[in-house]
């Protein structure tokens, strides 16, 4: 299986996290059956991707009515998740890291929040939303004695390079990054950015060309 | 010059963001020119794609000492920003809305959170981070007066359907949601989700069999 599984696509992985929660609330309506093209439909993309993302994770027990919900939410959470819970570092807690924490411990998942970092006195030694906030100096020791293997960063955008090394050598796997910094990990670092900036941006771009398109017509 | 831009990639915008923000911070720095290898290695990403994304929007004046950054930075203002300040509303401003609109509007952009709309009587007739906070009744009205194109939505994920009807009928041209709620918008309307739990279970996926990887090793 983990041979098949490392070579699932990133897409593939964003859309099967995504399907599992469609079908979680459809478990809730008590929907028991669904067609590839309705959940398809959920979410605005086509039947042949729904199918070509299920051959991918070998999952084929299509009947006449459809995908039992039950049984492809565990072949997906079997995919997935890690048979324990994996453990999550927030570095910044001003705003957007205690809004990060509360929609993202309030979801059940495998994936927990479990500790905070910052250097503003006024938050460390503090328990900010039930996470306790230690000074980004014992970063190290924490990651360790609490067995966190993911950091999301939150911090000011102009400290954030300051954070790479103390990453790499608290050993952290994986890293999400809020900041505009652009930072560089090594191979064995999962890493992943998402500025809100750039994002937005690019949104203004599109709609900017869609207006001078429609001008012109 | 509409015709090319209208051609140019997704990916490519985000990246003339991010190259936008580094030849900033470099022109703060007095740096006056920069090589594509060293803008190429501050992204992570190699010398080709740099010359590729500017060769896309027409851009070539590379000299013996590398790029102008002024003028590259002129350049990439005059592709991506619209004449006018763009007008951005925020739906939800818990947590999450006030961390992105704090974050958003201390950045000096051509986009600008002007309003802030919710139903929560704690917050709709106040002004939260010196942005007007309104009622979702008066979506419409607002949208249209203060001239606003963009939404970001960053209301619980159990409201976001409701939200879509509001959003169309006013005329709103580009969205950023930050639900776990699938939307689906007409031709016309951009939009990109952005779910921090789908982002974040990629992560933990690839961390985990990047494990089973090592662990076989």
């Amino acid at each position: 299986m983990a041979n098949i599984n490392s070579n699932i696509p990133e897409k593939t992985i964003e859309r099967l996290s995504e399907y599992r929660r469609t079908l979680l609330s459809c478990l809730k309506q008590g929907i028991t059956h669904i067609f590839s093209h309705v959940l398809a439909g959920m979410h605005g993309i086509t039947a042949v991707q729904v199918r070509r993302d299920l051959m991918l994770i070998g999952f084929s027990s299509d009947t006449k009515k459809g995908y039992d919900v039950k049984v492809l939410i565990e072949f997906i959470n079997s995919i997935l998740d890690s048979e324990n819970v994996m453990n999550v570092a927030i570095i910044g807690m001003g705003h957007l890291g205690q809004a990060i924490t509360k929609y993202f411990n309030s979801k059940g998942l495998k994936l927990r929040i479990v500790s905070a970092f910052d250097v503003d006195p006024e938050k460390v030694g503090r328990t900010i939303d039930e996470i306790p906030c230690y000074h980004m100096d014992r970063f190290e020791e924490i990651v360790a004695s609490m067995e966190i293997s993911i950091a999301v960063i939150s911090s000011p955008t102009r400290v954030a390079h300051t954070l790479v090394v103390p990453i790499i050598n608290a050993g952290i796997k994986g890293v999400l990054n809020f900041t505009s910094a652009q930072l560089n990990f090594p191979q064995g670092i999962v890493s992943e950015n998402f500025d809100i900036t750039t994002i937005l941006e690019k949104i203004a771009y599109f709609v900017k060309e869609g207006d001078e398109g429609s001008d012109k017509s």
